[in-house]
């Protein structure tokens, strides 16, 4: 029942606002940005993802026939709508943020400078997908600094928030550092490496289980794991060993064993000193089940003797944080920067860039967030990526986005960089920033005869 | 960028398992049955949902060439694997328990009776659907709980884990009571009500906010809310109101204002005046803004004078427990039952059914979670969905399902239907369950000569 790729994939109201912007005549020059207002508690940073995907929405953006029928048959929009949302393009530019830079709050990472109704129409869409991608490799790359040299795995598919989530959970992951995924369609989709062991299922199946792994390993000879914990790990991996041997003598290798219950440090320990007793020291362990970042650092402080783990819902849900306190948000029509004044949501108006200020040592020293145009030191972070509705480029390999969240990760200061919540990176907010603001909120306690805020 | 509906979104494990029970010849008839281990800490009890995809999952499950390009090219798999997949089809039983049912920890709610293969393929895409729709109902079903009367919205879209979640999270919460989504192709996907208002953004757009409430009115004049919280809620309840009042010269009339930042409560009743000061009690007050269960609650325990609520992100992603505790396992595998045993994740054996008994004042007293053909008082809950791969019936409508939810909900013992974590509702496991387990483990310690668990 996948959903297909629809625009009405959208909130009514980026619909009917179109509708009244185009019975206006307000197609004038309209700049959102998306930023985040509030890193969650449990983050220091996040690592900007979801660029390509958005940038293929936008791309693909168009009215089926299929959507044009509901749009005329649904009783809710004017005779001539339909017509022209389906010449509707989008023209627009983007700047963006490549995918792997590391960002703040209230820093922008993506603006839309496009006509107005199709910069508005887009955002529902947009913060889909720009939100979930983030916050995804913002909570992996929390794992990866808490296994350091460890292989780390996706498992989090079956629990991933549908069909989308779990495809772009894989995707998100390995850039963020992960090894690969196990969603066996993350290889042909996006090219990320993938994994695979076997289920107590499998075990299940055989009456003894020392005959599940000689058939398992026998069936799928160049990629053997096995799973030690369906009835008893200890007493698994005593099986395990005498199967290691066996298929030794028929040229199969066995890669790892894996755990998936209990103390898994526990077992991890006593399991290797099984294999090592048996003389199996290449044989890997590899363990999974409720895993985070912190149950990572736990195991990774203890020492405990795992090389791989499997990382699954936590992850792919970002249980702990599982959104972003994001907004797509007009900060400039008809050439006017604008401001909304929400309480608790008041936002930094006008098109906005960031430059990142080096500081000792190659780190990161600070960020300056600032109107567009003025000239700053360090390096300008959102870059134009797409011009009149066509990229300006080709897209980055998800290897490319992969390394630049390394090294981007690796510039911040190292109290960022742990599980701890951090004294907060500073962004600076520039003056000519700050002047446009009170400017704005001049004006509007002039217009509305209001109180400034 | 939306994924196909594919085979090959699954756990790689999947397909690897499916090829060494081929190579083996283990094709006999599996039960694998789905379930929740744990009821999350913050519920009383679950609402079976997704039944629907899952059985669409089922019913179109097969192998594009593309999927088999992808089979016979990635190094992974036998010669001859991909000409397998290519003739697969789901050809077993499906029993479930009807879409709308409330159900309890290890209380199984589908189960697949097929040849192995393919009850073992399937795994990772049913949880994937079961878990997805069962979790965003139970959270929904609160929100209807906590707000009697009221006209609840989904606004989760944007913040949905992509593009399935959110038109799921707009099903699901429908099926639990919600009044509809903002989600526009929810309409033509699922015959979901949906309903708009206007964004910050359309107010901006103007120089005068009151300019902005016309020109909307104006626009879709059948479909009315204003958004007055732009700039300052009750200034801009003041402009709306003489708004109202212009539109109605002209024959438009105004369905509601929205409120959508700070204190809520506080702001509906500062606005409930100046409407009712205005002569406008029939124009209604909708809210937003980070709304769950617990500040519905809150809402309506201070009688805020607010009509309906758009509920968004901690809904759709059932913020406080985004992922449920649940499993598909084998149960019986060639006539044979089955059970695992690892720590902390044992299971009950065999195929099973579920018996709810009444109680008095037709509330629900207890259920009995038996093997399946023990006689037991009560109404059993899971029924044959599916035969050989096809449907016993047509699928029953979302309305079907939206009221059974809502008569099940209704037939709870009261403090179930609490927010606050209540006595845990009684699952009793019957005499002949508990007998198999004995029998199955004894046999188990003969085996192994090791611990019974």
């Amino acid at each position: 029942m996948m959903p297909r790729e629809s625009p009405l994939l959208t909130d009514l109201y980026e619909l009917t606002m179109v509708q009244a912007y185009c019975c206006r005549g307000l197609t004038k020059t309209a700049v959102f940005e998306f930023f985040v207002r509030r890193l969650p508690a449990s983050r220091n940073f996040l690592v900007a993802a979801g660029l390509e995907q958005a940038l293929e929405f936008l791309e693909g953006l168009r009215f089926s026939p299929e959507d044009l029928a509901w749009i005329e048959g649904c009783g809710r929009f004017r005779p001539g709508f339909a017509d022209y949302l389906e010449r509707l393009r989008f023209t627009g530019d983007v700047h963006a943020m490549p995918e792997g830079t590391v960002f703040f709050a209230d820093e922008p990472i993506l603006r839309v400078t496009a006509p107005l109704p199709e910069a508005q129409l887009v955002e529902t869409r947009l913060i889909n997908l720009l939100q979930f991608q983030t916050m995804v490799a913002s909570k992996a790359v929390r794992c990866v600094l808490a296994a350091p040299g460890k292989k780390l795995v996706d498992f989090g598919l079956r629990r991933a928030h549908g069909a989308e989530a779990g495809l772009l959970a894989a995707r998100a992951s390995f850039l963020a550092g992960f090894a690969g995924t196990s969603a066996a369609l993350a290889a042909p989709a996006f090219g990320v490496p993938v994994f695979g062991t076997m289920a107590h299922s499998f075990v299940q199946v055989f009456d003894d289980e020392a005959a599940a792994f000689v058939a398992f390993a026998r069936a799928n000879p160049g990629n053997v794991t096995l799973l030690l914990d369906t009835y008893d790990t200890e007493a698994g991996a005593v099986k395990a060993a005498a199967a290691v041997k066996t298929l030794a003598r028929e040229g199969i290798g066995v890669r790892s064993v894996r755990l998936d219950s209990g103390n898994l440090g526990l077992h991890a320990r006593r399991v290797r000193a099984i294999l090592d007793g048996a003389g199996l020291r290449d044989v890997a362990i590899f363990a999974s089940g409720d895993l985070d970042e912190h149950a990572l650092r736990r195991l990774t402080d203890e020492g405990a003797p795992i090389d791989g783990y499997g990382v699954g819902t936590r992850m792919s849900t970002s249980a702990d944080a599982p959104s972003l306190d994001c907004a797509y948000k007009l900060e400039e029509y008809g050439g006017t920067p604008r401001r909304k004044r929400s309480e608790g949501k008041t936002t930094w108006p006008g098109r906005k860039q960031v430059f990142r200020r080096a500081g000792s040592s190659a780190r990161s020293a600070f960020d300056v967030l600032t109107v567009d145009g003025d000239p700053q030191e360090g390096e300008p972070l959102l870059e134009l990526v797409m011009r009149a509705g066509e990229r300006v480029r080709p897209a980055p390999s998800l290897l490319d986005a992969r390394e630049r969240a390394r090294a981007q990760v690796e510039s911040l200061p190292d109290p960022l960089r742990g599980l701890a919540k951090a004294e907060p990176y500073r962004v600076e907010v520039s003056p000519a920033l700050q002047e446009l603001t009170r400017r704005l909120d001049r004006e509007a306690a002039g217009l509305t005869g209001g109180r400034a805020r």
